[in-house]
């Protein structure tokens, strides 16, 4: 058993030098390289393992197929790109039968449809258990490139949509996937997650944001790696912290912080930006005109830690801590 | 279970049909997208998994490591493609310790350098057990692209190095490592193949074939992919087929068909490629001038069959056959 973070660093400090044509290594949502004079062809990778990140009886496999692009293509449109290209590796073990992978196939054809990229290579193995590894390319006009670094202090921090709902789904989907009497908005939520590409691409082709990472670890682990890890910190208002009506309808029954799932549940896949005060406006506009609910929940500081502002007025500060599939 | 040559096919008939930036999409050994207008970027995919492609007491995490990145610049080379860049994912499972890891990651270096590409990015995930998949990004000038189609009837079938060495040494890893007395050339070639990556973007520099790919599934399963695939045929030689002085040695141990191994063994990651007779002199100028063997195997014919020419002057048709880790 390693430890994920850890990992991470140590793979960072042993490759993460960077040469000529790439302008993104290792450590953002997506790598940038340089192909030609306007852009950079994005790319990123991420997989979906049997046991680990899913459980066959509470997602479909056409819902599988389009999750594991959804997930992936997200990471694209947090650094204001656009998904262009998929390879997709499949290991399949002797459970899966001709029905399971029809399915998971007409998932993998949905998500060429929703988000206009192309399956243009791939692999087939054996494995002891279903795993699906997807990468992406995209690509980024230079200058429109957002990278996790970026933010100075003062600036605004904004998420994109509500928090908390996936990983609130996943618990609903784990006791009863009827539990919610017909609601399948927190189901949903979890199995059929919506990247953000287009607010991620008109918040780069507009230049009104300073740093941006999508949120597949939970907000306060995510917001770590965009404010400590460049020796800055955020001071975040736990009230506005934007929660849907099912999530506050059903949190209690699995958590006794109210905050715990809106804060470090993961597999949000909302936009996590910064930006100076003065596109404020502009930043609400953007929001209005695609429909996307977009809060503003703090500020960049200068201290090398999260505060949270918690609504009873006492001030608590906490590590970073979020959801990590590896720790489990 | 299912199985790996149906599901490519109905893959290829889903997936199949290209779009305008796409030069070449599935079903080759790299898909080719357009990114500039002199160059293709070039991407493909392959995987390891632990108990289905390697077992531990065979190979070293570090050969491991760099293994996983040489099968796929492998595939770059049979395009005629430079690699450059890497994304790797991981899987790693509660088997698996730091020095493991550390090990792993020192084949990744080695092969950064030996290959001249760079790591970009990753990911890191907990699984049953453990697997590594390797995405490869290279280029390739869009005049000098070669793919497996391509050949035409008469064009020679010529082969790099020698074959069968790799499933040969895995047989000797498997019953005993000392078998060949300290000899270690068999269990070498499986290990720690070197991708023919100079002469392959050479032969397309040159414009000297017709079509190329790399023999992962051994000879006689990706000839047909050259010729059969396309309507064409192969008539090859078997006392031409290039073997190993350990090969000859040791083959009667394991194969009662001398010829097995060779033609189907699998993990060559040797060449196989067609060109105009007039370009015959000039293959092998440049044979020498790399000091890689390349082997005049037999011609291409248009019988949409594959024949091999026994030494007893018999003729023997025979299917497509090869070693697919699907249908273990």
């Amino acid at each position: 058993m390693i430890d994920e973070l850890r990992a991470l660093k140590q793979i960072k400090e042993r490759f993460g030098e960077n040469s000529k044509d790439v302008a993104v290594g290792i450590g953002d949502d997506a790598a940038a390289v340089s192909t030609n004079p306007e852009n950079y062809v994005l790319a990123t990778t991420d997989s979906q393992v049997e046991g680990i990140h899913f459980l066959k009886n509470t997602i479909s496999p056409r819902q599988l197929g389009r999750k594991s692009i959804a997930v992936s293509v997200s990471d694209i449109g947090a650094m204001g790109g656009t998904p262009k290209y998929i390879l997709a590796t499949a290991g399949f073990s002797e459970n899966e039968d001709q029905t399971y992978i029809d399915s998971f196939m007409n998932g993998i054809k949905d998500a060429e449809q929703e988000f206009d990229v192309k399956l243009i290579g791939g692999n087939l193995t054996a494995a002891d258990k279903f795993f699906v590894d997807i990468t992406v390319l995209g690509e980024v006009k230079k200058e429109d490139v957002v990278r996790r670094q970026g933010a100075v202090i003062e600036d605004i921090i904004f998420v994109s949509g509500t928090l908390g709902d996936s990983s609130l789904g996943l618990k609903l989907l784990g006791v009863n996937k009827d539990r919610n009497n017909g609601d399948s908005f927190l189901a949903d939520k979890h199995n059929s997650p919506v990247p953000r590409l287009k607010l991620g691409s008109e918040l780069a082709r507009k230049k009104l944001i300073t740093s941006m990472i999508d949120i597949s670890d939970g907000l306060l682990l995510d917001l770590g790696r965009i404010s400590v890890d460049f020796g800055l910190g955020a001071k975040i208002d736990l009230d506005n912290i934007p929660t849907s009506k099912q999530y506050r309808k059903f949190i209690s029954e699995f958590c006794d912080d109210k905050y715990e799932l809106a804060l470090s549940g993961g597999e949000d896949y909302e936009l996590l930006f910064t930006s100076p005060k003065k596109n404020r406006q502009e930043i609400f506009s953007l929001s209005a005109e695609l429909g996307i609910q977009i809060t503003e929940i703090g500020n960049i500081t200068g201290d090398k830690k999260l505060n949270l502002i918690i609504p009873d007025a006492t001030k608590k500060e906490i590590g970073k801590r979020g959801f990590v599939h590896f720790s489990k």
